[in-house]
């Protein structure tokens, strides 16, 4: 078992606020402001930028996994997420998640290539954490 | 609908490798390691740090907004993500997640905080998100 910290801190109410998330290992911080989180201004982070770099980390790590476990050597893999938000009768929700994944593999099928990289994308443990949400999968070969 | 972007790579296998993420509004990359995330070496981020810092910083911003909306001017809330990976039958498993809140909130009866609290732990979009992880809080007026 592993335990994993990081914290944020909030001041005033949403829309006038300011915020910022820590993360322990590294010690950085950044900013979120609302406009970064509801609207097109992108000047500072948000929780679901957060959501798509763990999303986009976890998946590529157990591709790695999955392809050495098949006999395959993984030379590199880039991954990017897009995290979409967006009002529903519920209140704001991650409403689904774009993986896009490139990787560089030696000697793979490409049968075997995607068939390993959608298993992937089922089984990470951020996949099964957030199976609440609709999770898509765009593989490419380099 | 508001669109957020992060990215990841990794290379070689699992165990032997070496990977970064990158947020996209800052530009800011760390790194991860197998045991920063398998093991107790926190050297390196993880995804589950990501998890935590983004469930951190998202029920800050609904507890503000919480607290708001029922008339009481939040000043500071800090708020800290512990989260459990850990092997299950289905493989390593984000098992759990323990939010620790301590907030600054003036004129608000204790009833109503943690009323608030727990409303916010319940429903914000991260948490609705994770649903599939057993989620706990803590909270505290500062």
């Amino acid at each position: 078992m592993s335990k994993h910290y990081a914290s944020a801190s909030w001041e005033d109410n949403l829309v006038r606020g300011k915020g910022t998330f820590t993360l322990k290992t590294s010690g950085y911080s950044g900013k979120v402001t609302f406009p970064s989180r509801f609207e097109d201004n992108k000047e500072a982070s948000s929780p679901e930028e957060l959501i798509g770099a763990a999303h986009a980390t976890c998946f590529s790590m157990a591709f790695a996994h999955a392809l050495d476990q098949a006999g395959y050597t993984p030379q590199n893999i880039e991954t990017q997420a897009e995290v979409t938000l967006e009002k529903t009768s519920g209140g704001f929700s991650v409403t689904g998640i774009l993986l896009q994944t490139r990787a560089k593999v030696n000697d793979i099928p490409e049968e075997d290539f995607h068939r390993i990289a959608n298993d992937a994308k089922e089984n990470c443990p951020v996949s099964r954490a957030l199976k609440a949400v609709n999770i898509q999968l765009k593989a490419s070969m380099m």
